[in-house]
């Protein structure tokens, strides 16, 4: 069976380990702080790749940022990394073929392939975290639009400029519905400005969550009515406390296109970087 | 060259007419009102294939309401026609194949061939009228979703009920930017409950222009970061009142994804019909 050596790269952490065509993780998970600089970047990808390229297939790389068309490199900006770090010439770092995916993209084929959406045509991903990602797959393929960065969660909760969004725009669902989003909910409602989502959460503020959960809803009542997907998958570490049941039976209640069905996500912790190994097999795969 | 009997139903009207390969409209185009009754409708739709079926190749119908992937019927309610309407037996119409699409869509798809979206794989048509009608093409293929409704304009501009909507949800976008979104608004602008879409735009009211504007640029700057789309084309009888060159300029300025266009439609007022009958001349060819 072909072997894919697989790596995260966010704005914190670096993770690496090996796949089979399986999706099965069968070496070490390596862990590794982002460093700060594009330089000190690299020579840690070098290290890694450097350590491993000679007993896999492939490598799959799961990043953060929007990656273009041709799973090749980045495009513009990316927020908490190295301005630079867009530069990076992936295919230099090996001679093996090496596979670039968005982290979000690469973890909802993961939910696709071996996870929650599993055996549906038609699904969308959202991890909520700090920001929110979104990952497309219709009729089996991963949606990426003209330019490869289709699947931004920046649709907007009002019209009138009321909470400036991290993108540089206005109320965008992330602003609202991710950790930072839910945090300002928190200081909104309760005037206290040190409040945590981890004293919403583990405080059962449940004020604070209905709001978020309501503001969640009525993001996916719109995905709903765009897309008509089998299932929504909800990931990331806030994507837990989401009750999918509330919101399938709420949404389905909503829409004018056809029940769907919602769903937390099932392929675990390291669906980044599983994702980005199961499509760089597969498109090793399809280019012989 | 092979030839379609194209038909428009709509809850007010009902066309039809002959086009070509080309999409050009090669016969008199024939007006009925839609009779209020399902037997009365089907018997009107007969009258028309029975006098011109045998000078086509096939029938193209472009009809309110979602249709199914199968292009053969709609799928549950479609407002202002009868209500037995969505059983219609289309295929039973004729001896020649009967090709069945959403009216947006069979628009969206003839901008695609002949109109403004002419040589862009991703694009999306919006068809402000009484509603808003939505037409999304994908990789140079009609996106329907997993059962045909994909593309309802219906996702959200507030998350907490202001405004309800005539798909029984609240604050849809087509609540906001349709010809009856567009009078709601100048009511609640002007305290004129009689005001109508006409004195707002003949008057040149432009405080509420620039509103129904401002809305219609928030819902463009969602399907924007969602599709990452090519070209958004605006249609219909409000369409043409949009500033398409400030929507786009805007627009541009707010998304993470890449820049697009935004265009007014130019496939005319028949596009409905021409896109109809242009799939359904494709569907034939694919089919031998």
């Amino acid at each position: 069976m072909k072997k894919a050596l697989v790596i995260d790269i966010g704005g914190t952490k670096i993770y690496n380990t090996i796949i089979n065509e399986n999706g099965e993780i069968i070496a070490e998970i390596e862990k590794h702080s982002t460093p700060k600089t594009f330089a000190q970047i690299k020579s840690t990808l070098e290290e890694i790749v450097r350590k491993h390229e000679n007993d896999v297939d492939v490598i799959g790389i799961a990043t953060c940022g929007a990656v273009n068309n041709e799973n090749t490199g980045i495009l513009g900006s990316t927020g908490n990394i190295a301005a630079e770090y867009p530069t990076m010439d992936f295919q230099a770092l090996s001679n093996k073929k090496v596979f670039v995916e968005n982290d979000a993209n690469a973890a909802a084929w993961a939910e696709h392939v071996i996870g929650a959406s599993k055996g549906f045509p038609y699904s969308i991903m959202l991890t909520f975290g700090t920001g929110v990602g979104g990952g497309i797959i219709l009729n089996n393929k991963l949606y990426k639009g003209k330019s490869g960065a289709a699947g931004e969660m920046h649709f907007k909760m009002y019209p009138d400029k009321r909470r400036k969004c991290t993108c540089g725009s206005w109320d965008c669902f992330e602003i609202y519905t991710s950790g930072t989003g839910l945090k300002i909910t928190a200081e909104e409602m309760s005037g206290n400005p040190d409040i945590t989502t981890y004293d919403v959460i583990e405080g059962k503020m449940t004020d604070i969550i209905n709001r978020w959960q309501n503001d969640v809803l009525t993001g996916l009542i719109g995905l709903a009515n765009l897309f008509d997907p089998d299932v929504i998958v909800l990931s990331g570490s806030l994507g837990e406390f989401l009750d999918a049941e509330y919101l399938e039976r709420e949404v389905n209640k909503e829409i004018v296109t056809q029940p769907l069905k919602i769903r937390h996500a099932s392929a675990g912790n390291y669906s980044g970087m599983i994702g980005a190994g199961l499509l760089a097999l597969e498109a090793m795969k399809n280019n012989g």
